[in-house]
């Protein structure tokens, strides 16, 4: 059988004021995944590149074999051996939805070698079934967008219930990495469990102005409305040098700018890609004053999601 | 110098899930000031009719009055008098907008007759100070629809920043007001000041939901959206028979149901007038079971606010 090879990117979750229910796809960086239909029934994983050994080779445990599990699952399929080379290249625990990344490119490509049974949609319950093991808790607001593309909003679990939202040609992102590592566990721990309902509706405020932003193409709006009061004060003390690495991109250009999913990573929306080049750099250097080396990433929105190459 | 006569419309704030930031107008109730300048310097009601004798004459206890004095404030105008007419057309402690379609008919109505030295959108601060007169906080999500029609979005206070946003054409509702009365005091009094951060989620999301299917024209996923999961539960059980009438709403064809502002009234979204006719029929039918009598309005979404007669 041949293998088929699926990259599946990285993604910003939250967007500051869309805590828990909104995220948006990069170009890179991403995960790939090859899938070969062969073997005794069930899921293998064959090879990890690029995790530095911490992942785990068990299929069950691992976020790329819990999606294809889900998938096989789903086809009642007791009979087909699949298995599973997943190349890492993007950083773990990072914000930026490395295990999404990895889960969306094993059932892209493992659907790809069983014939396409399920559309790209029908995908995302698995994906989410590998985003509890990752992280406890079946979200959707990393898989979506890293199977679907573009901006996608959650709606609804109960039932799923995902939008992909227009958004503006000319939207980039600027995000940084900065070489520290934190837990979603972690991140999620420090956040309160009840809050003012004055502030929940200042959040929700800025989260329906960005979505008008987003839909009617309004880049003002978008970057007025670019803000988290709620979680970003409580997760930025996590993160060294986060308000200077925002500041700089504001001063940079950027119409926006907050933490990527429970962070570390750091994300500015931009128009354009000249202004998102200027951001990235802003901010590396801004953080290079807190003795905080980092990556960084400059992107369009990634409008297609998992591609398979 | 002959009078101005301005009608502002009744308006649905909060719209399910987007509580102290959301509100659209209606056709019609609403509420006509006549305006006209005469008289010594300040400002004069002389006359209010439809009230039952409630509303204060005294411009400095009116909402009317008082969004003309603000008005004159910031012209630093100390010579001009102007005398409102104000005749109310519609429910005192409706849910509707009352106060508000009084305080913007008098605020369009006196700045015509001062020869419109403020474009629409500038009376809006005047506006949000009468609104502090009638429910002890300067909120913009009845008296923005009211001024500009259609919906619109108080993103943010400091600075004032409103949205106003698309909308499907056919989309209408219907609303009913039920023979009682809540104060919005009262009705504000029975929320909780925190919630728990999962509600919110929800119903953020659910309000993100409504504002991508109303710029959209997405008449479904407004549907889908119209839920809110944190006030209405809360709210409802001061509103004698709301959820039968919110079911027979639901079954008779509408998008969705929820409280206008604070209540009493009940509010429906629907695709085109036959059915808001149906859901408005319908729901004065559940009321009656709970021998309540109701008025019932059905209007189209009211584009342009108040109107100049």
């Amino acid at each position: 059988m041949s293998a088929v090879r699926v990259f599946a990117p990285a993604t910003v979750a939250n967007v500051a004021c869309g805590f828990d229910t909104l995220g948006f796809a990069l170009d890179a960086p991403g995960d790939i995944v090859e899938a070969v239909r062969q073997g005794p029934p069930g899921v293998r994983i064959t090879t990890i590149t690029g995790d530095g050994g911490r992942l785990p080779l068990e299929a069950a445990a691992n976020t790329a074999g819990v999606a294809v599990l889900a998938l096989l699952a789903a086809l009642d399929d007791r009979g087909t051996g699949i298995e599973l080379a997943l190349h890492k290249q993007m950083p773990l625990g990072s914000g930026l939805g490395s295990s999404a990344a990895s889960s969306v490119a094993a059932a892209v490509a493992a659907n790809e070698v069983l014939g396409r049974p399920f559309d790209r949609a029908a995908l995302l319950p698995f994906v989410m079934q590998a985003e509890k093991i990752a992280c406890g808790a079946a979200h959707a607001d990393n898989v979506a967008p890293a199977l679907l593309g573009g901006f996608v909003l959650v709606r609804s679990y109960e039932p799923l219930d995902t939008v992909r939202l227009p958004f503006p040609d000319d939207l980039h992102a600027a995000v940084v990495h900065p070489h520290i590592e934190l837990l979603t566990a972690d991140a999620r721990n420090v956040l309160r469990k009840t809050i003012r309902l004055d502030q929940a509706i200042e959040q929700w405020s800025n989260l329906a102005g960005l979505i008008a932003g987003l839909t009617l193409g309004d880049h003002a709006l978008i970057g007025r409305s670019l803000k988290d009061t709620l979680i970003e004060p409580v997760r930025s003390m996590l993160i060294p040098g986060f308000d200077a690495a925002k500041q700089a991109a504001l001063d940079a250009g950027a119409l926006g700018c907050s933490i990527s999913g429970s962070g570390p990573s750091i994300f500015a929306l931009t128009r354009g890609r000249a202004d998102a080049e200027s951001a990235a750099d802003a901010m590396v250097r801004a953080l290079e004053t807190y003795q905080l080396g980092s990556d960084r990433f400059v992107s369009r929105i990634n409008p297609h999601g998992a591609v398979v190459l």
